[in-house]
């Protein structure tokens, strides 16, 4: 029944980030620059971490995000289990969070500025897997880093570990939306995705490897290597 | 006289909230996504609780939004005669805050960007109510959610809840500017709304009903799940 | 020696305030909405107090601002003449911030983008005396009556304060600047007036009592609240 | 061991400072106010510092910046061997963070809006180098009080270290990307200018020297007056 109640904060939890994230995404735009749609596409996507990890965070630590929880599989923080159901919520959410959108933008008839349910892709780096499996390996490398360092229990920051790592999501974002939109988020890119090739016979589904491939290898460097800097003699 | 003076810090913090937050939409407008203004008026909302949750938070808990306080008194955090007072406190908060704001722009000759006292209405989803009530009922229940985790003694967040509300408050704000104008607040929707139809002959009070129900529900089920998930065996 | 080096944080402050907040003002302007400097300069003015409470307020208390110091007079937080040294302290911080962007613009042919110093006026209102004060004595109740609220010890809000204090001082700029340019500081008024009147041959000094009245008034207003809210029965 | 763990922490955390932030002003630009750049690149900046403040802070104390070690060697906070360590590991950094921006950028075929790597220069004070020593010394003197306040363990500010200082750093920048580009750490500069040098055939390696200089003097002045104003007596 606890572990239930995990799986079910997040999903909650996942499907905030994809009805925010992707929907302001969506709902402003945020290709151009010049626009203010980038900004707040970034400030959406990092303001849910901020909210959920003091809500949903209470009860499964709102991991949110499949890459995380290999993370902190890795740094031993829970089981193999815990993992597989932890992902398997997660991608239920972001099923959830993208239906949601779909319902609101079919009801209300608001245009979706991204062609595409927010869906990640290659176009800022022209097509390039290389480019895009480069950017998500550092972007999710920085992003997973900071969160096992704030939650380190040693450490000793306490309720500052929830803002920290959502202003470090904006800040990936801040780098990333232009370049592949930023994934970091295996269940984020997931579900806008396959949305994207049903309704709006789009294909970056053609291109999602790279956005579960990238965020899990950033991922599983960070952890190694936060494993490695703050080890015991 | 405990409980006046908590009836006058929800009375000055909901007159706060609508002071900056429907001034600042109402100065710099908040539709063109391209401007500056629909930034800005997200922030003005979500600094307003950043500010008074500190201070008029003291004396009352800072909720200056009846569908917060139903949260709570679904949580059981208050009792039903106090939530009267609360309400009431609210929406007398809500008509010092518009009328200064008719002060302010009467005297200095301001033009009112959003045509209408930065009321809320269902433009931004071509007048479907069932979109507005969805978005609405989502927002809120982000909102309260956020509010009755950040805020729940067992998870210790201390000092972090108003700061956290605040920026949860801006994420809806994000996501809602562009639909319905994001209430979330009944109390927020209710004077700019009358305000709006005496003096510019504006009709957004017909849709205020959206912006009262679809806060107390989202509120609700908020509270609901709250309960369940953080329920002990 | 002890209440010189409070003199001199003090005026460190107040320099650094009118120095990042006005400098940016003059830099990227402040009148366009549509244009970046309108939020820049809000999150300026903020973004000083955030830094200098941490740094300067360890030795002074960080008012920076003669209306705050005011209001902590009349709280009972300081007397009289540690109030006198206060506000000439932060009158001279003014002076040398406005000296110091007088070097960089001069230096470095930088083009003054508000035309005077980043000096208040009453521009955004039409000239109207009534609607300068009504606005200067709301934003200096808003920010002032937080100030009060989080450093209130019986509250225990810690090392919150200059973080929550700073994010009200954005507030009051993104509803302000557009308005009277914001001042709720007498000091931060002062020598921008003064040096716009000697270089730019500009008159805003004759409005300067506004900025002057009108925090003092609001500050007073702020702490008288806050006394009766906060006082034990 | 432990002290090479130290070195490889201010290693990645400068390596992300100059990904980030210098990748995020090439991405979308930081020349046109009235783009959305100017503000992004600020926050990109700041909010590295906010996110490796808690992870590779944890190890090292995150200095990633020759400036910010002066200030803490001045203040007799690490000795002087250590220094050099530190500096030459923020070098390397510099030199690993610029050669992944020069990988995504070329594998991605993505344009350098800044024309340079992001490097300092003098062309916001039309070469003035007096001017653009006055701005570095006096953003970095804000910086480096503001570091040295804040973790001032007599002070009692736990960990609102890393985003008060982030915060700091989004501030200095937004008062200087218009005139310098903001360095206010000489570390940051070295590399993009080298960069910048062989790949664009560009020249802001001529005006290094200042973004040395300018920052080392402003750090020191800083540790002076802070330890001048917080001396016990």
């Amino acid at each position: 029944m606890e572990k239930m109640k995990k799986y079910l904060a997040e999903c909650i939890g996942t499907c905030v980030l994809v009805t925010c994230g992707c929907g302001t995404a969506m709902l402003v735009g945020c290709d151009a620059v010049n626009g203010g749609g980038y900004i707040l596409t970034a400030l959406a996507f990092g303001l849910v971490i901020v909210g959920m990890a003091y809500c949903v965070g209470n009860i499964s630590g709102c991991h949110i995000n499949p890459a995380v929880s290999l993370g902190v599989l890795i740094k031993g923080g829970m089981t193999g289990s815990e993992f597989v159901g932890y992902v398997l919520s997660q991608c239920a959410g972001s099923l959830l969070g993208s239906a949601i959108l779909a319902i609101i933008f079919t009801l209300g008839g608001v245009e979706d500025k991204t062609g595409g349910f927010g869906a990640n892709g290659l176009g800022g780096v022209n097509g390039s897997i290389a480019a895009g499996l480069v950017v998500e390996i550092v972007l999710t490398f920085i992003f997973v880093l900071t969160i096992l360092g704030v939650t380190d229990s040693k450490a000793g920051h306490g309720s500052f570990g929830g803002l920290i790592i959502g202003l470090t999501l904006v800040l990936v974002h801040i780098l990333g939306i232009g370049l592949t939109g930023t994934s970091v988020n295996p269940a984020r890119s997931l579900f806008p995705a396959v949305f994207a090739a049903i309704f709006d016979n789009d294909q970056p589904i053609k291109e999602l490897w790279v956005f579960i491939v990238g965020p899990f290898a950033g991922s599983a460097l960070a952890a190694f290597t936060y494993k490695f800097l703050s080890a015991e003699k």
